[in-house]
């Protein structure tokens, strides 16, 4: 093989990331499992909610007109006509110039259309003086205006969170369909690894992308199945990257990070399935490799734990999104930078940054450095068009 | 009690959250299960790191002065010595005029001081041309230059992201000490409650809060023990508050939504322990109570789910991350207010958005609709000093 990578886009990656990516199974999964967890079905309301109208304070229930005109100096008087009591249904029944007292959440009686605040009334053995005007409607939810029966309340491919379980509790749903946690087989490979309880002797260190890639896998909802680290060795790995994709949804391989250990994992994949990407341009991350095996997604990465990082963070998770039914979206930020950025054109450029206070500063230090991974808080990207950066721009930086 | 609360600031009730929030005990926890963990040790690093002079790329280890004035045209010409095998320990030496091959990861020799990339440079039987000039320490990260003996790596109060797993397994570090998780008791009260597997009768509705409480206290690295709906009847929500906080570390208690049903909570908290607040000029969350029992941190949430859940993520979210000994942080973002929003001043307001392309547009509906829970996907705050916000102005979004 030549020395020369034949690179290719990070558009041209991504591509042939969703060319190959497959939707995960569903399955149905209890609610109180259902936290961050991806929708696989919309959700659609059964009922309407609250189901009766309903009062959002303490207050009188009134008819609002008799209100009009109402103030400090003028309140309107109306007749006390009863209480209704939290969770019940009542029988009051409420006409022009007459109201009841209803507690927040209660049910506003039949007649009634808004609901005066408590702190603006005051009532006087069977008279209620209201102290301020109301608008129809006003701090009152009808039957059906939070959730429609029949409406779509959570469309599919929502990522659940605690505000979208809870309106699936209000809607009585218990269990939704989602997509399965896609399994990750994740495998090291490299002479110069050892295990991270020992010691490594002179010229090896310690198989970090193993715990990288399996915690950055769980992150993105999925679940990681190690292989630990394989010997930079033909048929071992070649054995261990078939087992893993007849395993596993998608295989994760890191390293080896010199060029005959990447080539050899890139003949594995030629000869178990198919090459699609070996070497992409961009920086961190260029000899990264895309491909299948059992029409099951396998990804090379680079072997430096800080250059795999940038490949998970930037084209793995785009992957794995994929494979949940969602596209990945990033949390950003916007920051001034106070230094100069240069940049390779025709290259994607991930720079890890540190920011505070708006600001965002470059980590510079050699590329091959792990601790930068630990000290960066976001990452900026600088477009394949571009130069560079200039200090004092506003740049968008990705939390990471 | 009267019919008007005695309402605290926001600022006044972060203190007495600060003050009531004891840091969790703390527990040993192997790096596997590490991820998302709130470390509670400074980690130092026992050893040098990567322990060896090692190449960043492949290519010829070489001493740097002899590719001095090196170029296109008048390449450096070196006798080659010999290859460093991946992993091993090379015996390779390397003098003025002399290179080695040394694949990315392996082992620089002794002597050499930078690596030529195997691209610029050309071997033609036992000579090697380089075709561009190095500078010291090219291409070469040296032995402590990544992590040095007895340097803090990672300080306590980190939370545990991939990155810093990779750099725990780099070191080493089997296991870590963090904080243990917070056990958070979570009882909903109110008459008007229902399981949220029933179909309420008329005049009740779903118990909301129980799920949305745990799932948030998932998301801030806690345990929910859920105490299930609680009537609200002075004797069994003494008996509840009372167990839940001799189990807990700490205890939520949503509802009822009625001034009646939270005077209630809050007699029984201060008839069993201290109550600090009942009142926060805050909306929406104003009838948000906070107390102790048995030196248990309680809270009580407003009954209704939006208003709870503005509590849960700027109020109960900074006691949790307190127990877990840290300040909790608000990923932000700016965005430009498609409409004015208009506030009372004196009162922190956080107002529901959607955001799109730079774009924040507030989400106004009654207050007390859940579906906008589900539709926002950030939230703007109104300080309490502010009258309100204009269109067209810049806003922080807080995510949530």
């Amino acid at each position: 093989m030549s020395i020369f990578l034949s690179l290719k886009s990070v558009q041209e990656a991504k591509e042939a990331i969703y060319s190959i990516a497959k939707a995960a199974e569903k399955e149905t999964v209890a609610l109180k499992n259902l936290n961050g967890r991806i929708l696989a079905e919309d959700i659609i309301s059964n009922e309407n909610i609250p189901g009766f109208t309903r009062s959002t304070v303490d207050g009188y229930a009134v008819v609002s007109k008799d209100t009009v005109g109402a103030g400090e100096s003028v309140p309107a008087m109306l007749d006390y006509t009863g209480r209704v009591e939290m969770g019940t249904l009542s029988d009051i029944s409420i006409k022009t110039g007459q109201c009841a007292y209803v507690p927040t959440g209660g049910n506003v009686p039949n007649g009634a259309d808004a609901v005066a605040m408590i702190e603006y009334c005051e009532q006087i053995e069977d008279d209620v003086l209201v102290y301020r005007p109301l608008a129809t409607g006003e701090n009152v939810v009808f039957a059906d205006e939070d959730f429609a029966e029949g409406k779509k309340i959570i469309p599919a491919k929502t990522i659940l969170r605690p505000q979208e379980c809870g309106v699936l509790a209000a809607l009585g749903i218990v269990e939704a369909e989602v997509f399965k946690k896609p399994l990750i087989g994740i495998i090291s490979t490299g002479n110069e690894l050892v295990e991270i309880s020992k010691k490594p002797p002179f010229g090896k260190v310690r198989d970090v992308n193993t715990t990288l890639c399996s915690s950055f896998v769980e992150n993105e909802g999925c679940i990681p199945k190690v292989y630990g680290i394989i010997p930079d060795e033909k048929n071992e790995l070649y054995t261990a990257i078939k087992k893993a994709a007849d395993e596993c949804d998608a295989v994760l391989i890191s390293g080896g990070s010199s060029k005959d250990a990447r080539d050899n994992t890139s003949m594995i994949i030629e000869s178990l399935g198919e090459l699609l990407i070996h070497g992409i341009s961009i920086s961190p991350g260029k000899p990264t490799i895309i491909g299948t095996v059992g029409n099951k997604p396998v990804i090379g990465l680079p072997g430096h734990p800080s250059s795999a990082f940038v490949i998970l963070s930037f084209l793995v998770s785009e992957l794995l999104c994929a494979m949940q039914g969602i596209r990945k979206e990033y949390r950003t930020t916007i920051a001034q930078l106070t230094e100069n950025i240069p940049s390779a054109e025709g290259r994607e450029d991930y720079v890890r940054v540190v920011f505070k206070d708006g600001y965002a500063k470059p980590l510079y230090s050699k590329s091959g450095l792990l601790s930068t991974l630990a000290d960066s808080k976001g990452i900026v990207k600088i477009p394949a068009g571009q130069e560079g950066l200039e200090a004092g721009e506003e740049v968008e930086v990705i939390f990471w």
